[in-house]
């Protein structure tokens, strides 16, 4: 039993690992597109292989503990959620590259506009990012539920930006392609704040075994 | 052992319907596009609960097998595949909705030119998903195998796509809106085509037991 749960202990910073390369990234993704600085993108796609290493690692380990130690309760509950987590956290790496890639897009033009909202909108999906992981790591059920909360605020962002954009387009066509670019950063960091939510949904499963997902609260 | 059969093959049966509602779904929220008739995304809309409610059940209904069953080999092998392609059929139910909420936007405007690259780079991930799912039913990794090679063929779309559909935007500011609803769609068509691409994965490690996403196989 030990062994046990010093195996969970292992994967539990596995996972943080893992969370702490995905928040640099998005981090660096960001910087490279607001501060036209092409390194910190380049890293991030160098950075990506560590990411999806250990996102297989976490898998093999967690699958394994479920199907050799038939945890109950709340172990079970944590391996499920750590199998999920680790999915959204992969997920998140992936949108950090593509950000990456697009901030390096944009370099190859003038830019379109003053940043103001991007960069708050990457802020704020970035703060989700950072209190979903915490309230895992302190089983924090408050916390988790305060990240469900900035949903509709990270819509906001993604409407006015993208209202914003298809005006200069339509009075610039010069813009357009690095438009286009900006438009899929906006929705990039919408996912990114998804993704958030997500993880943020399973650690409130975790600490109370209440699903409320899909708004399953709701219905049940 | 022969109730955890037949409670593997529910599992199965469970799947292979929430497979059904999304290929569906898919397939009215192009024909929504394509024709513009907003009957079909509305059915899709309606459809999405149900889609829900499957993965919830699958998700649920896996775990407890894994936990409490203890299985070794192919049965381990076939329920965490059963909960990864439960993820990637629920995301590609999301991304048909978003593709029906996309068609309903762009029935309000008139169109942009006449659609012939987007509907056959919907046949494309249609029939990725379809063989995937075949593949599964089947345990036929060569069918698999035949779905990663059609990622390329989904790129190409998506880039002509994108650079014709950038051409009309700057040569008619008035089509900008419905253009970049055009450029989501294709995107989110590109999507479908990964997720289909992670199950055919899915289907390789299941039946073979090689990991085969981000070429590990060439790593190890």
């Amino acid at each position: 039993m030990r062994h046990f749960t010093q195996e969970l202990e292992q994967l539990n910073q596995l996972l943080l690992e893992m969370g702490g390369l995905v928040e640099v990234a998005i981090h660096r993704s960001v910087h490279s597109l607001v501060d036209r600085d092409k390194a910190p993108a380049e890293q991030v796609m160098r950075d990506e292989a560590r990411i999806n290493e250990l996102e297989m690692r976490v898998d093999s380990t967690a699958t394994r503990l479920l199907a050799l130690q038939q945890p109950v309760a709340r172990d079970l509950r944590f391996l499920t959620a750590v199998l999920k987590i680790n999915t959204d956290l992969e997920r998140m790496g992936d949108l950090a590259v593509n950000i990456a890639e697009r901030a390096l897009s944009l370099l190859a033009a003038p830019p379109v506009k003053p940043m103001i909202d991007i960069p708050q909108m990457a802020n704020l999906v970035q703060a989700m990012l950072l209190k979903s992981l915490d309230a895992f790591v302190n089983s924090d059920e408050q916390l988790a539920r305060s990240v469900l909360l900035s949903d509709d605020q990270v819509d906001q962002f993604r409407d006015t930006i993208y209202s914003e954009l298809v005006e200069y387009m339509q009075k610039e066509p010069s813009v357009v392609r690095a438009a286009v670019d900006l438009i899929f950063v906006a929705r990039n960091l919408e996912r990114i704040g998804d993704h958030a939510t997500n993880i943020a949904e399973d650690v409130v499963f975790y600490v109370k075994g209440i699903d409320v997902r899909h708004h399953a609260e709701k219905i049940s």
